[in-house]
């Protein structure tokens, strides 16, 4: 996979031991676990925050008394005091803002997905290589405990070949006006399955719907298809009565079940599977599949926040020059396979290439 | 909806009085049930039981001691007193064993799907209205007092517009040797769609993969379009390590959970859903949705055995000249929708129109 | 119910329109919550915090920057913008800090339970009453939107006679070195039976024991009996591998699930029971009990937090002169029944009488 | 743990290669399930059948034509072909057939609990003992694979010290007319401590109530004292809208949680638990205690009924000449210690202590 890797000589302006100043664009939803984040990142200082409403500075004010606010985000750009800002807008607003954001010489970390479309999110990257900065997608999943051990087992052949990912997510909004339910709830799985798998998928065949006039796509189920049999699906839902997170992973040696609204045991290790029992693969009537039954096994997992942990690796990949795990080019790949997804749901489900450069 | 209405006169070869012999043909999985359900059935007697397997015998004839045995089921088509067959065979088998009850004059309930192509599904519908012969579909789901409740809930508005069925079918196994798992599970859910909903699909779009050699699909996802914006998806799997059957139904009124594997509480009714705030439809970044949510409600359900009233209701409609719920059409149609799935399957989810007749 | 009403005129000194000061002691595990809540009740204002831990009042201090802090709590007493106390200290100091409040002229909320004797608890609720000053206790479940409406359906005899209480509280930890686990754990179900019934436990019978050398008891079971044939009981225990919250209500009519760990549907109604089907109820053989099972329903429940209530309900008490529903002669009640569950378990179990002053 | 050993020399008159003549006594609820069990246990043959009502003897001879009817039990003790009983009638009825049986130099396999008093139980037990015949109580528990799981672990000392054992039984119905919920539930509870743990209950404190004029107690709760710091509670109610079957064991190595009605991972392996971490055990308020939070696990466990192996381990027991792992002196324990907790029941919870013979 190629990465952003910035020219560490244009990058290494700070000295490690300085404090990295940071500024929080936007502070809706978001915002505030950016801000309490970056507040006990070591190294790390929060200079100000920005956002349109005045009430909502009013509450980081609480959280944070002694910091700059401000309704207008060009301001942080142009304090000297800010080394790099975390944007938490809504999406058809992340290209403008970050494109500014590195054009002032600031690193960046963007909320999912990285931008509207691939040609904007191929641009910033670019901006970001050439002026040697560091461009981080905000892929929250990617750094939770439960993903870094399904990775492994996955890498460590536990699993063995992995036969499919299956995931899915609903509950009862929340409906975002600018993106549709695959732009705001599939783009995790889409950013997961890139950092546990080593392949990335060829083709996408998607179907969603509209319940609610006007407004974009609020339920989708996305197909991933891969070069060998393995195959993702993901189901997403803003219009659901209940609250669903669940992803079954199944592997020739072992499957895994994942359940991120389990407060403990949110992964579960099954030795289950299947053991072709003929050897005749002619005789289509013939067939036979014996089944295996082992132990499940659930691994304890740390408890720490994923976004502590992002906020952390932000703050190391600007002081050290490195690429993030959830770099611009990672940001990029998925945007261009959520456009192809909204492609496909255009076309009732027709499979839509996924041409890699 | 057309039935295979067959002509009252020609049928009424049975004064209602007499009772209806039965022969039960195949004996291994499903067999049983509708030998100990028939066994019980007012109107009814079991007059004998095939199988090519002679150890399968001897158990039907622990069950059934008076009974005739025989491993070639057309001793049973030339039995006088056997009035009607179930047929419980491998899928490749239906059409030829079917078509030649019919020809026997012999009443045919089939094991679902009705047969392995729509051409053959037709000429069996066709073979029994010329015959003036019941010709039924084990499709078992329309018969459990759940989707009964459902159908309700949906025919009296409580449900309002229904915007989507969403459905999970999961386990490890059974691997059919002859036909793909939408065959095999997603039947279900086409047979309870076409029961519930006064519409049926207008095209399909359908993903699936084998993930064993030389055995067909053994994971598979499917796409119902419906002329108005509801959408119906089924995923099914053989190879999961956990058993899910799960439907989430979703309407502007009401959402309804079924989860057919809880022992009681099958049914959950959600009042719950979104209302949209802001009337302004063209400000796409501006439109706000409202969320309701009120009680939850569990509709106590009877807990009699839906191949129970499965069997009641074949011996019933051979006594009244009546088409089942599940008759040859409604088969038909569900094999015409399985062939396009498969189709779209082949084509990696790209939808295929269902022409109806 | 005896509660101790004090005398209005003695108590009315504030104007209604004032604001009431509030000082929070102890600032560990639960005094945090106080002091945000405090922080948004509606006609009060936080004036200081204490903690003996300077660490502690730092983070107070981030919460709250503008309050006085201090590690003598007496500080807070003689501080004259400070009308009343909300102390969240360990149990055996509760009875000290109390007295030495209410002697200041405060009015005191005290962390459950009100003191560690019964003794302590009667000299409390005699001081606030002499002085005119509100005593209340943080029986934080009776203010919680669920326990509020099981009260609701019980008393508007929904629930028909209530034939028991059953209580589960299990998790591992939090291990408290001066109470075990009943004066913990327990007293959150002695407090919600005091609301949600009309009449008290006559007699209680426990056991409990301790697995920790030289620690109290950390697990143990309680039965309250009345004066009917309602039976309360309460298993609690720190040493359990998972989380359990459950209680469950038996009455004539209906029976209530109260699951506090579930996100939504805390409560289930169900309306099951069983009928006596024979007259005779000599011939103990012959006795038939008839089941009845119809619906099971989820009243939606607002989200409001019970601190939040409590807060604005210790407010409001002030400023009207009013007893709160948890106020001091409750908090004794409770404390008796503690010292008798603590005595029976001394006895293994053999009853305890009950004698109300 | 003295086992009814009878003299190998006058139990052996059955030459091991011969059938054990089976007759089952008592055709109700229990009836149908020993006999589908014993007509498929290798070396044993059902010979006949009884029960007061005829009703029940025609389903008999559904399931088993070939086998003798009669509505009197005497018939199957003086029939010659019969080697043993196995008695599922009401409990109070236990007594005298078992005796009778025994007295016809019958082998005797009785439903739970063995007799209705402690002094009936030992009556059978010795004239077993005299007459060298088999007398094994249906504990049927203790035969699960679950059970004997956990018996392995805790043997093996992966639990470490059992630190307690807390059962939960509850749903509604079936209400007994003859015994109390104790007799009917608990008692499984009973058998198996008896067969996991090394040590026996010294004292037993017991609280219940009937909520249905005329009727046992239907809900109790019982707690039993060893003579280390392990504590053993049981908790039934025939009067809950849910069904509950869990027992949970804490031990200082591993916790676990077996619940019943989970259709796999019935049984859940914790590595929690906690340590302490002061050394000073005399300073009370300063004692602090740590928690340990490790991996879970599910042992994979074979599927085979309890009633199948234990009809296999009666038949093997008579043939053996061996004592059954649930035999005569295991059943008058367990009958003690219901005796015991009844006892406790009537004084409120006033421990009874178990003086062992």
């Amino acid at each position: 996979m190629l990465l952003t890797v910035p020219s560490p000589t244009i990058c290494r302006e700070l000295p490690s031991a300085s404090t990295v100043g940071i500024g929080v664009i936007g502070y809706g939803y978001w915002g505030p676990n950016l801000l309490r984040n970056f507040m006990k990142t070591a190294g790390a200082e929060v200079v100000g925050v920005s956002d349109l409403d005045p009430a909502r500075l009013l509450n980081a004010k609480k959280l944070a008394p002694g910091i700059r606010e401000t309704t207008d985000f060009k301001d942080l750009l142009s304090d000297l005091r800010v080394d790099a800002v975390a944007i938490a807008t809504p999406v058809h607003t992340h290209f403008d803002i970050a494109m500014a954001a590195l054009r002032s010489g600031k690193h960046v970390l963007v909320e999912k997905p990285l931008a509207q479309t691939s040609a904007q999110a191929r641009q910033l990257v670019d901006e970001a290589a050439r002026r040697g900065r560091v461009l981080m997608v905000d892929h929250t999943f990617i750094y939770t405990p439960a993903v870094q051990k399904i990775r492994d087992l996955i890498r460590e052949r536990v699993v063995g070949d992995v036969y499919y990912y299956n995931s899915t997510r609903a509950s009862l909004g929340l409906f975002q006006p600018d993106v549709n339910v695959i732009w705001d709830l599939a783009v995790h799985d889409m950013s997961i399955i890139q950092h546990i798998l080593t392949n990335g998928p060829i083709a996408v065949s998607a179907t969603g719907v509209s319940h609610v006039a006007g407004s974009p796509e609020n339920m989708a189920h996305v197909a991933l298809f891969f070069s060998d049999s393995c195959i993702a699906h993901i189901s997403v839902n803003w219009l659901s009565p209940i609250k669903i997170r669940q992803i079954l992973i199944g592997g020739s040696s072992k499957m895994i079940m994942y359940d991120d609204l389990e407060a403990t045991e949110k992964i579960k290790v099954y030795d289950k599977g299947v053991v072709t029992l003929s050897g005749s693969e002619k005789d289509v009537h013939q067939l036979k599949v014996g089944y295996r039954a082992g132990d499940m096994w659930a691994p304890h997992l740390p408890a720490k926040e994923a976004l502590e942990s992002e906020a952390e690796h932000f703050v190391d990949c600007i002081r050290r020059g490195d690429a993030p795990m959830s770099n611009g080019t990672t940001g990029l790949q998925v945007v261009q396979i959520l456009e192809a997804a909204s492609k496909s749901i255009a076309a009732q489900g027709a499979p839509i290439s996924l041409h890699r450069s």
